[in-house]
């Protein structure tokens, strides 16, 4: 269960509103490396959490903390677009520089769809998109799902930094720059929990190792048609990773023929000139039509 | 550019077609853990590489690969849907089994629009989404993508061949969790290469760690509103896994204010009871409308 | 900011695991009328919210609320899967009633994706959108959008519980339930305060209503060809429910002309026959191309 | 069945054309506010309609004038997007003006996709989506979604018409405005036939209501987790709208417990630190296995 | 502007309602290949249409019919659905086979989200979406867009028609197949007007084709590693189909060189390996940050 | 299975970055007419074909050179962003003109989300979708989906190189233009050995015609309300194009009823008022939930 206080997790000032800019914040509220990704991520990963309790409870705690992240973000982008009745005021000529910039590269719906305010959509206007929320009951792996959300966070909330000069939003992205380190080190910290690389890979590490195609599993095929490819580096010789192969490189080759799905059934009404001629079991189908 | 030999990369065989199980083998092509997805990300990732020239060819090594792999499971896909066919042949009382399945928990667009054969969608039918195709231009956190996607997709693989009883479908499925396990350890050993977690992290390693607020960057922060969280691990005391802090363990505050936003600016038509009543710049914006 | 107790508003009981039942649950977590629409729509209309301080806290203790209410159906969405264990364990002749169950319209990524626990998606596996998210910026449009999120969430519920003979289930549906006549009357107490019917309508009412165009504005237009139309009501004749003007019935008719859109321009490349001869602006810019 | 007579429901002038215009008003055709989404939704809302007669035909009436203000809106597209043609005309110094606002804030499929014609999109070139045509089957639910549909419609065409200077343009937008503020009344009227807010709710009124949790269902739950909510008003006391209970304030508490979902089960190939040690059963799934 | 009689274009009838043939009904209602689809298709190419007005009447007479097209399936859903009260009246064992269909393989919104009636979605629940209504402006690549979609839904109705038993189903798909007859000779008799194959091609025909490049426009390009590709027939040799050329069969090879993209600029924050040593400016950029 | 050689098909220069049509380009790449969509669309079909062994080898040639145009414009996007850091180095008075027309109207996620690359989405950023990925089984169906294709592709890229005066980008389409070309007669030329029109349509022509309605497929129906519509044409009269028929015109008159749906079942917890009051069955269902 759920509670509140009203309050910022930390302070949102914006010194000179920006529509333009609030656009841009856009992709840290509703898009893939956004914040609502991670909120709903990290909740489903607890509410299906399976195993050690503590895991369970650590992704609530951070899920928790992400829906006051949307709020900062979210109040962030009300903020930008605020000031655009400022800037009218002091508009004399009758142009309306709000109107301007939603016109030249804002985004439309933040004044025709929202009134302003912030929407669970990207930079583009793009929905929010529940496929993005990952949980695949297999702590490894939602971890490592969780360390790229982190990751393509902080990428996008340094560029975000990097794109204004503003003072308030500055301060407010270095804080969350902050939280990204702080959550890219929670995950790896349990993958380390949970036996390192050797103990963790391959994932699903419940799977009898010994069922899969001992030929493929540590060899670095390459499709190259010719010579010269430059793909070689550590994941080409040595041991793996997993410490549990010997990485070799090889030529790809095909070890299957190629397929024939032979003539068109008929009740999947294909054309004619793709069944089988004189073929009974068609003509009857046929039949059975008419 | 690229070249094919119309070979399969692995046989497909299907010793007893099941049109309910090529609905479950739609999730990977077409979802989120699908081949689809990581074809086009390494392609992508290739594409837009920057830096040194190996990972680029690597990337696109194995998304060539890849393809091959959505061709290996859209073979699949029809040859389970051809049973119907011969299911139809041996049919006395006049129901077609095949028939009988796409009513009863098969995909009925197996039939109604592909006639019997693949599709770009899931297990659902929800189309593939170009949105999970992640390339951020930062070469760790795409490493880490694809260690997410290969751990996503070997888990599925695994469910898939937990889920049939047929030896050619636990055949292709064995070369390709066998093939996961490599990639896993494929992208592992990149990010071996480019310093392991303390050189990596946190990503992106090129923004000025000074710049980010130093007080929130190694503090776990609890959310619970009592004292009986369990969430202590690894990630709460000791160094951090990137070497640059320490861990602590915190109960999360507020560090803002209650945001005010204020009234409602008259172009946003908000309801009147939201604007600042006696406000001469709102009155003088509806006098402009009049 | 956000806080949680890991704790469920609501006990959650599944006597006979059913993962149909379970796929069922997902509408109102991941769907148009689920508990994530609502949830981050009270939150994003919060945030967003301009004017009277109280509607901004009323619409965050409620937000706040209803991520607990997700949290409960996840936890029977998870509950109702786990009968697979134990069916597998009566399991005698080798069949999997779990794998069945799946195979005959259960949802499969509950198996193959999430590994047994909720998702993110509606009840046919399409992942919940953004776009529903509705938070207008005008206050009294954003109260219907909740009444009617509320009503179509408990029509929902209630066929949810009548789609089930778990008593576990009934008695958390019965809270939900519960709690959505709270909240369809907690959301029209808001538009009784703000003025009533006359008071809101027409939304918005900060638009001078003299601009709309006067001879439209309380007409029904019947485009029925012919004399027989139904179609008579409260809403033909008499005061308007609004109080602000006279219902009639009315025949529609085209007050416009048939539109001309002329001959297609060079630079879109339509076919040759879509464009006028013998324009001279048309071959000037055929001959800058050459 | 559908008829036509090739002219418009309101004429349609553009004074002055305007490319960044033309993709706002692509937000009222193809936007969750717009045209196609209510014409489509009284349609279903029709063709699903059971009960007395009149709703059916006064939806179906409905549906199909909705059909022309689309029709309305994508003539207003065009002719917005015919500017160019005069523009380039004038153009001396080689630069057209068209491609710049393409370039600069336009929408660059109106020209690369659509040769300068409206689209089934809304003004981020996100598609229409069927989704969000409502129709739940519940008459009363379905008349606050299309109160809400006109509501949030009308304050987007108010929008719309500050943001233009053009005659035609605000002429044509005050025609729909005042057809907005006829639906509004139009379906509000539906409600009060059905028996007015206390005949009508809790929506649906056909569900027993002795069934749903009595305790809970007309309590304001505060989340708040201190004293200082302001979340006081119409709704925490006093008779509930829909006088059937007697509205309360409460504090938010948990009902339930911490919910343990155990451990995974070994065919959801989740790690095997999620699973229980010296299970007899997990272990003879593994056997099973190999 | 459009208009209503409130009568179906043909008779529906069900004499066996079948909530699982319902949702296979839902294919032709709201999916890729139905009647939503070409209805706005027709309709939006309409309203864009420039050139001969026959064409723009044309394509509204047809999309009008289209829209009566989508009311006779939506009444075919709602009265396969209709089945389960007389179902349930005979229901001795308190056994609901309406529910079963539903748990087993029908689809559960048609009970959960709209009461027994159809939906803007596919047959997977998919939702309609606004990109498939293609309007490119150009009327030649347009016809070829609609021949497809009839030739697509010719093929999906006679799939459907081939799927059921019940009469009256087979008699209202017997008058859609026919139809679809119809509009796949009505488009290609366009084309023939427009001036047959020779006339038309290449589309756009109104683009110099002098301009393109003259040494791969006529060319089979191989991509085959090998010799023995099957791919030769009408199109590797003889006079093109349009006239203006000479198939050739040619190896594909590479005419460009391999891209070199260079470091990365530190404004993308990617990974300092990624970045060239030593330049000056990145040196300076990262100089401004700090 | 796929090889490549890491050259571009063709050479990618681009003389003067600009961001802007980096945007405009995506639109080749990852929207309804571009590149992914091509090489899936061919891919599939090959994966599925049944019937002569040719058609499939040629749609696996052809979809193999699309991976290879996606990979010219991905580096074309590519190389279009680079265009920044040499704007920057040259930038004095402070200002950074690449951040200047991400603001303005280039696509922000270039910078926030990609770092620089290519995407895959179209110029609106809205992702690639899988249901643009027709493949049908029907040979004739596929092709004239795949003419389409090919057209909207040629007319995209004509636009394209309109839009630019750069004589690098200009080069590269006039090439993609050229492939068009080929591929528009490559499909036409599968349809000319299917038989050409007579031969081919209606499709699909597996189906026995003698099923289909005989009185209403050569009919065009004309559903204008008067009698001034100017839909005549090659449609209207003559021998129908399939060679099967005779084109006539006709005014559309309904052949069916005014549905009647009758009463709510009690199960879709309509309102009340939308149940046949004294219905015994009803009234006992009611009784069964208390």
């Amino acid at each position: 269960m759920f509670y509140h206080d009203g309050k910022l997790q930390y302070d949102v000032k914006v010194d000179k509103p920006n529509p333009q800019f609030a656009k841009m914040l856009q992709q840290a509220i509703g898009g893939i490396e956004g914040e609502m990704k991670v909120c709903m991520q990290y909740m489903f990963q607890a509410w299906g959490a399976r195993g050690p309790e503590k895991y369970r409870d650590m992704l609530l705690e951070t899920g928790t903390e992400e829906m006051a992240h949307i709020e900062l973000l979210a109040t962030a982008v009300a903020l930008n677009l605020e000031g655009a009745p400022n800037d009218v005021k002091d508009d004399i000529a009758g142009k309306d520089p709000f109107m301007e910039q939603i016109m030249g590269g804002a985004m439309p719906r933040h004044l025709l769809s929202s009134g302003m305010s912030a929407m669970a959509v990207d930079s583009n206007g793009v929905p929010f998109n529940g496929s993005w929320v990952v949980g695949t009951g297999n702590l490894a792996a939602d971890m490592y799902a969780n360390v790229m959300a982190e990751s393509a966070g902080r990428v996008l909330a340094t560029r975000l930094w990097n794109s204004t000069e503003d003072k308030g939003m500055k301060d407010m992205l270095s804080f969350l720059i902050a939280r990204d380190t702080m959550h890219q080190n929670q995950w790896l910290a349990v993958l380390e929990e949970l036996g390192g690389t050797e103990g963790v890979h391959p994932i699903p590490n419940s799977f009898p190792q010994e069922k899969e195609n001992q030929n493929f599993n540590y060899n670095f095929l390459s499709t190259h048609i010719k010579g010269d490819s430059k793909a070689h580096g550590r994941w080409s010789e040595g041991r793996s990773v997993d410490g549990k192969g010997e990485f070799t490189f090889e030529k790809a080759t095909p070890q299957g023929r190629k397929p024939d799905l032979g003539g068109a059934h008929p009740s999947g009404f294909a054309q004619k000139e793709q069944m089988k001629e004189n073929d009974s079991f068609i003509k009857s189908a046929f039949d059975k039509m008419k």
